[in-house]
């Protein structure tokens, strides 16, 4: 981490070595001192007079039809005051598309939210219970009797696709095959993502390399367990407070699966505490709404751990084949990859990105990408950081390690030689513009950690990764206050620094120190819509939409300047945080505070609104380095260094930057040693809670070191890229790479926890 | 008042005979149902967890030199955790004057809040204490220990004016007298506005009539105390939730008188139970941020009814003297108006206001009102509904009436000859445009009451009155929802029904169903800055932005259509809620809610945003008859017959304009009949409740009827005037010349209480 500059620091240079003011500095996060001194308040952190708590009754069956739900004996003990189930939620046909254009299934959502029918795996809700004391709702969740008729069930994608597993839904018929299947099964849909021509491809290579991948479903594991509170009243009207990736995504959402108009809705963000894609759905904000209009109470409703790891989205499992043919140069002229996710138990894997993300940093002129979408008794997936990415590019970026050795080149030669640049077709359509691929390779390449000697039982590898990046719908409002400081509105919850960051480019585009602007998160009746947090795409979209709302207010500040000089504005510059009269003759400047001071006299309130599709998101790419040391004894692995490079286009505020590196890399370490999911024979998760689900802490990791290589995105007025899903996209490899260094074998099945690579080296 | 129809009465035409699909008609108020079901928060209404109670010490003493204030014991209680006096508060010079335009002294400001040097009035605050329950800060407060010198003092206007009266201030030096006095006084200014000339206006009169009318000053009466929770935290960020007429005058004070940033405040605003002009000052919110400040805990302050009346603005009471000099014909040909208006403890009582408006409804071609702000041993003045006008409109009125019957003439008759009409020159500056003041003296002539026969010690009087009006600063938002719900955010509390007339224009101009639409009042960091709720300037001013925010979703709707059907924007049009291709070749229409669910999809979110200083609000008048019954026995009067006619441009929602006529009548009945401060001998209030200061209540009244006439102003789309205020102006003087009718006798001193009305009929 870089050193911190405080926002009085008055020894920074006015202008910085980027050419910016403020953009790349590190003034103190707005709201650092709220969140260190306990003040910030989080899903859990609000309460309301006459507030009930809700209780969520989950299934201990991994598949069953549920045959009866008696609510009877809950709803007489004393303090129980609500019961819902999926009889209270509207029965959405498969085709409801709910308003706007949400890629979702909302049948699937609320059913997902509340079980109709079937329990589709441990854990899912089948009823809730609002009561006067937590321990009362639990009181109640256990006199609910629910019958089941427990299923056969299945857990993991091949096996799921095989003619007898157990088919979980009746009505899915895989798309995106022809012809189309009249049977039901557990494939959803059948993507194809392709380039060239594979077979000739193939034919032309010198080499060949093929492997077999599998990884398991992981979870986002954010600290803060989801959290809600609901309180409607009798003019139809819900507020909900919670923690969410979007207040208007849970606006959208509850509206949609409760059958309520949007605008009756009103949705108050909670700080966040963490949610990589986690929190990109709802989960209890709609049984909170049900259970409040039923009782007439504000519902408070939060899940345990346990809960959390039963019953929300992890990411994906699954098994990638991967096959590349490569000229002996190390040229590669074909790729191909077979991918098969677990979607959990409704449609919606992110397989189809990991189709489009595999051999996406690469200038490969035949490739294929075949993925299939797999419904299996888990939890339904939801996104995690560079949804899909990381276990396509784990089974490429392995596979290229294979062949880098097979061709006797150094890994990182063999990436540069077929690295995409400026203009390389994607297999997923675009071309590429301006990107930094291959400067993080040279950095790389360059960095002193590439040349640091390995020890016995030590072993390096390196692996590259890739994510989109998007825009999308975003709004920013900027207002001027009466004496100078200035209020920059957005609606995105602050996950990754946006307050910071939008706070900085508010300041450098108005000219004015940053101390002087306070950005302020809204909420969902106060602002204009913006797309969920997600994607890598607050910093880009919402920054460009926080960039035109300055604008307009740097042309209203210099119209006022006009009019109080009785000059023409196009006399008018804005420069350095002040109006400056071209023609010097009359008068100096004006400051942006003298002239909030008059704005009542000149013409109102001087503000600026911006709304708009945000679109040009640059490519992001990282290469990481990691060093492991394995224990032969025990089968134990170590991080023993580990350095994130990547191309972040403008660090905006590179303290944050540097974190999103370090904080993927940590998860993408977890994922690739130690994390997963176990189940046992029925289905029933056994490791719902961290002291078993294993994530890195920081005594299991080194200093991730970061290197901002800053190749800027043409299409951002300050170069900005998304950097927050990168940087768990090369871990996995990374690390199984060194660590089939280390212990001589090839590592392609994770998590590489002990007992399986101890048996893997017993093996060899 | 009128039948109240249901936003779902599917029998309504699609225009009403004004023209309009919406506006005019009387939709369910959207706080309605949140506010008879008791959900509505008010300033009390809200609890933070560690919330502590803060508590004012007052002084009980009406003029006194603070020598000394010992906190000492009052900290050692168990659970005290803060004490604030004026030493926290920073000191501000005579001429501060905050930042943007408020035309307030903030070092009155600041030392009306907290008393500084001397105590000015019995109830001044003095200090203040915070603990963790209202009794422990009662008994705190009990221990706080303040020595004072006690001084003379002095109540009345015309008293302080004397040479020996005791001097509040020693440097006020009555401004707008030449030569500059060099001796301080307690006469802050001298206000003159002339017309013509006086002295050959009244030389060329027939008739002459003067007489002195004095008044007391009487309180605003809102059923809700002023409270509010303030919360500081360690980054010096303040929330504040208060109820008051303006979360951003609220956040502008504050920060003033505390010495912060604006953008350090956050300012949430409550429902609010009554303001009347009375909460457009702060009195607990900066007591309560420093309390916050130091304890680090929320404070919650809430006055109790003596509190309110010891220490908050009534508006002044105060002596005027008029003649007037007519033609036989009744032709007005000089006016003359001298009034002393009691300020309370601080400059800026309303005077200027009376000498403005007292004159404003005549053609009189030579008039001068010479007016004098005093300051007495009371609490300061605040606003009450058109400030300054009631008092000298009922000087004038009462004149006038005095001069009909000296001229035999019909009272209305003899204002309609005088009546001031488009093109009449107002001696307080403007020419009028359009205005309907001899609409309403036409109306008042032909309704049935002015024809019911009178009994036995009955009597009828007449008055008209006038207010400005004003627009002001005001910003609006205005979003479409991805279903075509849309929200409508202002940021002015809903006082008078702005929630409601807000959703009308605003569903007016997108030709929507009013139960789409979701009015919302938003808080200071998620809105542009609009001006407080004040001079009846909310549906005109705030109402043009919301329309202005319309017309930019409007055009934006058009531009999508257009994009869509991939024609010309120039060639669709917004007509009655769709996008209409005008070359009716391609498509019919697309609605709104077509629209936004692929707004997504077609640019982005679909808002329009406003902010600007709104010109061009329409001056009122209205014209009130009042029937009486007194007592020969009691001296009581009994109102039996009310009937209030006014202007009102075009009715909105016409239930809250006739609610809003009823109000201002009620309040100006117990204005001439009742209400008044009793002192005691040492200047201390004597009758600080609802017992004792006697407002009418329901029994009191007779139903008051209304008639809406209807004049609508040029500068407004749909002719706005303001509402609230015109009818508190003539009540004054028709009970007064209905009384005078009825006893025989002028009454010429408000309230005419029975003793008062008993003591006349029995001189007489």
């Amino acid at each position: 981490m870089g050193k911190e500059e405080t926002q009085f620091d008055k020894t920074k240079p006015s202008v910085n070595s980027n050419g910016y003011r403020v953009v790349g500095t590190r003034p103190i996060r707005p709201d650092g001192i709220e969140k260190v001194t306990g003040r910030a308040n989080f899903g859990a952190d609000c309460n309301l007079p006459g507030m009930l708590t809700g209780c969520i009754v989950r299934s201990p069956h991994a598949h069953a039809k549920i045959l009866s739900i008696d609510t009877s004996k809950a709803m007489k003990l004393a303090g129980v005051k609500a019961v819902v189930t999926a009889a209270d939620f509207p029965e959405l046909s498969p085709k409801h598309r709910g308003a706007g254009e949400s890629p979702v299934s909302f049948r699937d959502m609320s059913r997902n939210i509340m079980a109709r029918d079937k329990a589709l795996y441990d854990g899912h809700a089948v009823a809730a219970v609002a009561a006067t004391t937590p321990a009362i709702a639990q009181a109640a969740a256990a006199l609910i009797e629910v019958k089941y008729k427990v299923l056969p069930h299945v857990l993991d994608a091949r096996e799921a696709m095989k003619p007898k597993a157990p088919v979980l839904h009746d009505d899915i018929f895989t798309k995106g095959v022809d012809p189309k299947p009249s049977k039901a099964s557990n494939v959803a849909q059948r993507y194809e993502f392709s380039l060239g021509d594979i077979d000739a491809g193939f034919a032309s290579a010198d080499v060949t390399v093929e492997h077999d991948f599998t990884s398991q479903c992981v979870h986002q594991g954010y600290i803060e367990p989801h959290a809600c509170v609901a309180s409607t009243t009798e003019d139809g009207m819900a507020t909900v407070w919670a923690s969410s990736q979007g207040q208007f995504m849970v606006r959208n959402y509850c509206a949609t699966v409760c059958g309520m108009d949007i605008s009756k809705i009103r949705v108050l963000p909670a700080e966040i505490g963490g949610g990589f894609g986690g929190k990109t759905v709802v989960y209890l904000e709609p049984i909170a709404i049900l259970l409040s209009k039923k009782s007439g109470k504000p519902i408070k409703i939060v899940m345990n751990r346990e809960d959390v790891f039963r019953a929300t989205g992890p990411t994906s499992g699954g098994h990638a084949w991967v096959r590349i043919g490569a000229k002996k140069d190390g040229t590669m002229v074909a790729g191909e990859l077979v991918m098969e996710y677990e979607a959990g138990a409704f449609p919606g894997s992110p397989v189809h990105l990991g189709c489009m993300t595999g051999f996406a940093p690469y200038t490969i002129a035949n490739s294929k990408s075949v993925g299939f979408d797999v419904v299996v008794n888990r939890p339904k997936a939801a996104a995690y950081r560079a949804p899909g990415a990381p276990i396509a590019a784990f089974a490429v970026e392995s596979a290229i390690d294979i062949l880098a050795k097979k061709l006797e080149m150094d890994p990182i030669a063999l990436r540069e030689k077929n690295a995409a640049r400026e203009g390389t077709q994607a297999a997923y359509g675009p071309k590429f513009q301006k990107i930094g691929f291959i400067e993080t390779l040279e950095a790389a390449k360059n960095h002193p950690h590439y040349s640091i000697p390995l020890g016995p039982n030590q072993g390096r590898g390196v692996a590259s990764g890739f994510w989109f990046n998007i825009g999308g719908e975003s709004s920013a409002a900027v207002h001027v206050n009466e004496d100078g400081t200035v209020d920059v509105v957005t609606a995105n919850p602050d996950i990754g620094g946006s307050r910071a960051s939008m706070g900085i480019m508010a300041a450098e585009v108005l000219g004015i120190d940053v101390s002087r602007v306070k950005p302020i998160v809204a909420d969902t009746a106060s602002s204009a819509y913006s797309m969920l947090t997600g994607g890598s795409r607050v910093t880009f979209a919402v920054g460009q939409a926080v960039c035109l709302a300055c604008d307009q207010v740097v042309a209203q500040l210099c119209e006022r300047a006009a009019k109080i000089w009785d000059i023409e504005v196009s006399d008018v510059e804005w420069l350095a945080g002040s109006a400056v009269n071209r023609k010097s003759g009359k008068a100096g400047s004006l400051s942006l505070a003298e002239i909030a001071n008059v704005a009542g006299k000149t013409g109102g309130p001087i503000s600026g609104q911006s709304s708009s599709d945000v679109q040009g998101a640059g490519p992001g790419f990282g290469t990481h380095i990691c060093d492991v040391e394995v224990d032969p004894e025990t089968g134990r692995t170590t991080v023993i260094r580990y350095t994130a490079i990547q191309d972040v286009g403008t660090a905006i505020h590179p303290s944050y930057v540097e974190g999103q590196l370090q904080g993927g890399a940590a998860q993408g370490v977890g994922w690739a040693l130690n994390e997963e999911y176990i189940y046992d024979d029925l289905g029933r998760l056994q490791n719902g809670g961290f002291l078993d689900y294993r994530v890195p802490v920081a005594s299991d990791l080194p200093m991730i070191d970061t290197v901002l290589v800053e190749v800027p995105n043409p299409n951002h007025r300050f170069g900005v890229r998304g950097v927050g899903e990168v940087p768990i996209v090369p871990p996995l490899a990374a690390v199984a790479n060194a660590v089939s260094a280390a212990a001589g074998t090839r590592m392609a099945d994770l998590p590489i926890s002990p007992p399986k690579l101890l048996a893997a080296m017993d093996a060899k």
